[in-house]
C-alpha cells in the first residue's frame, strides 16, 4: 500500500573526518522516500528550485518514487544546509541553512495521493502539518516528525497535531521537552496521553525505544565501526519503519517490532556513506540480514 | 560454584531528588556479592572499622556471604562517601570521600577461598588487583573493573593486569579512554586485543555491550519509571552477570548473553530503593520475572 511523505528536499555540504560532500542530495523527505521505497510504493510532497534537476530526481525516480507532488519553484532555488561534525557524530555545527523555495512552503497533495492508507508528516511547521492531514481523504494512518524549534515555537499547534496522528517519531530530548519530564518512560506515557496511539523515541547511537499502550520495544542500534555521515538517520529510520509497515499493510505489535528494526537497518546504511550514497544501493538482502543481525545480537538463544 | 569478591564495603550518605539516607551500607564488594548471592555462594575480601558493626555484618550473612576474608582494623573507620545525585540521575557530585581503613588495604585471600574457580576484582589499585591474582591457586574465571583514575594514573600497571584477566567490566567513557578510541566498537576490539577474551562496556540508562572475539551481544536497560538511587548499579550489574555465570558453571556463549541480563536486571533493582534496600530483598521470581521482561522488549516474536 502507497505511503505518501511530505517535507524537505535539499542539498547539504557536509564536512565530517572521514571527508566532504558538497552539495549532495539530502532533505527528510529524500531520505524517508528511498528509505521506505524497499517496502513499498513511495508518493513524494515537496518543493525544490530550478537547480535540482532532472539527473537529481531520477535518483527518486530510480526508487520508484512517485514525484507528481514534487512542485518546481521557476527561478528559485532548492533549500540548502551546511553542517559539520565533529570526531564524535553526536557533535554537529549548522554552518549554513538557506531555507529558499523551502521558506513558505505551501504542500498540495495531487488528488492521486488523497486516498493513501499511509502517510507520513516530516519536521516541518506544525500548523503546515495540520494542513496537510486535512487534504487527505479516509483515515490514513499518520507518522510524524518534529523538533524542539516547534515544540517551542508552536506548542498549541503541535498539540492539537499530536492528537490526531498514529505514530510520533522524537529524540529523547524533544521528548523530554514535549513532556517536561526527565524520565524517558514517564516522559513516553505522558506524550501517549496527548494522543497518539504509538511512540519512537529515538537515543541515535544508543538506539530507539517504542511505546504504546499495551507494550514496550527497545530497538538497539546496528553497531557500527564508522559512521561516515549521520545527516538523515533519523528520516531514514521513519522511512524504514513506516514503510516496512505500509509494506505488511498491518498496524499489529508484531509488525510495529519489526519495523522499528528495518527503520534501525536504514538508518545505520544511511550513516555508512555521505548523503544517500549508500541507502540508495541496498538490495532486500542488505535490509534483511541487518534486520537479522538486531536480532541476533539481543537473542540468547544464539550459543 | 563459588565466586570470590575483592573490593569495597563503605558507608554511604546519598541524596537524590528521592530523599536521602545517612550512613547507608554501601561499597562495590557489598553491591556485587549481594547481586551474585542469588546465584552463586559467594566469597567477600574486603576491609572496615570497627564501625561496621554485627548489624550491618548481618546484612550480607543473611545473603550466605562468607565473610571469613573480611577483615576489621580495630579502632578504624570505615571507608565513606557522600554523593548528592541530580534530577538526571547520571549528574552525580561527591561532596565527601573518607578512604579511612580502606587507604592502604592489602587484600589477604583466606586458604579457603583459594581454589575457587570464579574471581571479581573490584575497582581497586591496579597493583593490588594483580597481587590478589597472585594469591589464587589454579587458573580462576576472573572478572575486572576499573576506572579512569586508574586508566590515567596507572596505565603500565592495569596492561598487565588486563592481560591476565578474562572479562573487564568498564563504562563507554572509560573504554574511550583506555583504548584512545572514540566510536565503541573500535574501542571494543582494541581492548580485546589487549588480552582479555571479554569485555562489558556498560551505558548506564543506554544499556550494556558485551564483545567477544567470536560475537556482540546487547542488554537494554531495564527502563525504570524512576531512579531512587543509582549508587551500586555498575556493582550489581557485575555481581548478577558473575553470578550468573558460577553458578551456571559455564564460560559459553548462550550463559554469557543470559549473564548480560542478569546483570541488568540486579542493576534495576539496585536502583529500585535507596542503598541496597531492594537488592537484598529479591526473589528468584523477581530476577527471573525481569529477565524475560528484557527478553520480551526486544522480542519481534511477540503479537
Amino acid at each position: 500500500m502507497s505511503i505518501v511523505v511530505v517535507g524537505s528536499v535539499a542539498f547539504d555540504t557536509i564536512d565530517t573526518p572521514a571527508g566532504k560532500v558538497e552539495r549532495a542530495i539530502g532533505g527528510s523527505a529524500t531520505y524517508f522516500s528511498i528509505a521506505a521505497s524497499y517496502f513499498a510504493p513511495v508518493r513524494l510532497v515537496a518543493v525544490t528550485g530550478e537547480d535540482f534537476t532532472g539527473e537529481h530526481r531520477s535518483v527518486l525516480e530510480k526508487r520508484g518514487v512517485d514525484l507528481e507532488g514534487l512542485s518546481v519553484v521557476e527561478g528559485g532555488k532548492t533549500f540548502f544546509w551546511e553542517g559539520r561534525y565533529g570526531k564524535d557524530p553526536n557533535e554537529r555545527d549548522t554552518i549554513t541553512t538557506e531555507l529558499n523555495v523551502f521558506d513558505g512552503f505551501d504542500p498540495q497533495m495531487p488528488e492521486s495521493y488523497r486516498d493513501s492508507e499511509w502517510l507520513f508528516l516530516g519536521n516541518i511547521d506544525p500548523d503546515i502539518q495540520l494542513k496537510v492531514l486535512e487534504q487527505m481523504e479516509g483515515d490514513p494512518y499518520v507518522g510524524c516528525d518534529t523538533m524542539n524549534f516547534w515544540i517551542e515555537g508552536k506548542p498549541d499547534s503541535l498539540r492539537e497535531l499530536v492528537k490526531r496522528i498514529n505514530i510520533l517519531f522524537i529524540n529523547d530530548s524533544e521528548a523530554r521537552m514535549l513532556s517536561g519530564e526527565i524520565n524517558i518512560v514517564t516522559a513516553a506515557r505522558a506524550i501517549l496521553e496527548m494522543g497518539p496511539e504509538a511512540l519512537v523515541i529515538k537515543k541515535g547511537e544508543h538506539g530507539a525505544f517504542l511505546f504504546t499502550g499495551d507494550f514496550r520495544f527497545f530497538a538497539p542500534a546496528y553497531p557500527l565501526e564508522e559512521v561516515v555521515d549521520p545527516t538523515g538517520a533519523g528520516d531514514s529510520f521513519a522511512g524504514g519503519f513506516m514503510g516496512y509497515l505500509a509494506g505488511s499493510g498491518s498496524r499489529k505489535g508484531q509488525h510495529l517490532r519489526r519495523a522499528m528494526l528495518y527503520g534501525t537497518a536504514a538508518a545505520s546504511f544511511a550513516c555508512e556513506r555521505f548523503s544517500i550514497e549508500r541507502l540508495a544501493a541496498l538490495s532486500q538482502d542488505d535490509l534483511d540480514g541487518r534486520f537479522r543481525a538486531l536480532i541476533d545480537i539481543v537473542s540468547v538463544e544464539n550459543p
